[in-house]
């Protein structure tokens, strides 16, 4: 097994997932989408959970990635990290579309199958951890009832960024990101209690 | 067409839909779901879009009867609030679900068609509106600002409810209702401020 062909293959079935979503997710529509001979995703991943758990897995990784690049020194005070917290749900609208898709496909999949429930816990559990360091970083409270409502609030966004239906967008305050990042930290951390 | 036929053909493609995924949802399940004869679902819902189209208008029905039995004298302050809230999430994990999991189904299957994503944003964007309803009628302030953070926080509720994975729900502090609505109201609208 090659490990760049591996990884060629999950990052596929990853657009896959995104596009057509779990109805469309075969070996052969993966083959094509990573433009590899037909069979080799079969060969890797030889049944459909297999490709399930390879996509689960390389969310996982990126979600990482994505977590270790947003560590170092923190954001700079409030507006700091509502500006970063205004750049990850950019993202999800832009770039991370398709691997935020392909998450909420998994998700849903995941009421279904208990031990994609179990990998996609580890993902989900770590993000209130997240969350809670990145306040603490900015100088804001970060007690558990603030970072439940902040993760909350934003994992609520992400299908209504995704689906970009008007009305919800601006009935959401989506519509503005920035704004919407400043609002919710000032509703969530009230700025007279620091 | 008996409409009363039909609303148990739509009734059982929201259990499909909920069972067996966007995957799963095929006409002959639905019929056999419905436990008509083959072909009855295929003649109220020719193709599949017209089947997904039933699903969203029966969740959309369900959803204003939710709304209208939650009008009336509306929650008694802070206290009726959060127990009216812990009790439709208690609906979420419970009688609920298959309602919800067809929503979420029908949440990515939007991301994909124009004309779901413009039904569901009609459900999406009311339930904004009816949070903000709520919150007045108990007597908390219902600026957008608060509003939207209580509906995002309860939109990303759902999912884990529905996956009910354990580390994500102790996490999010879903593993006791009560204190979670008790809290986010008290997060969103801080007892002081009254």
């Amino acid at each position: 097994m090659n490990p760049d062909r591996r990884d060629r293959l999950r990052d596929a079935a990853i657009e896959v997932l995104a596009q057509a979503g779990g109805r469309g997710l075969t070996h052969r529509a993966v083959d094509t989408e990573a433009a590899v001979p037909l069979g080799t995703a079969k060969n890797y991943f030889p049944t459909r959970d297999a490709l399930l758990r390879a996509v689960a897995g390389r969310c996982l990784e990126r979600y990482r990635d994505q977590a270790s690049a947003m560590a170092g020194p923190g954001p700079a005070g409030r507006a700091g990290l509502a500006a970063l917290l205004a750049a990850l749900l950019r993202d999800v609208a832009g770039p991370g579309r398709p691997r935020v898709l392909a998450y909420l496909e998994l998700q849903t999949e995941a009421t279904r199958r208990p031990w994609l429930a179990e990998l996609l816990d580890t993902i989900a559990a770590a993000d209130f951890a997240a969350h809670a360091a990145l306040l603490a970083a900015a100088g804001l409270p970060s007690d558990p009832a603030r970072t439940r409502a902040l993760t909350l609030a934003l994992h609520g966004a992400l299908p209504h960024l995704l689906t970009g239906a008007p009305h919800t967008l601006e009935a959401a305050g989506l519509d503005d990101l920035d704004r919407f990042t400043r609002d919710l930290l000032d509703t969530i951390c009230p700025p007279e209690h620091l």
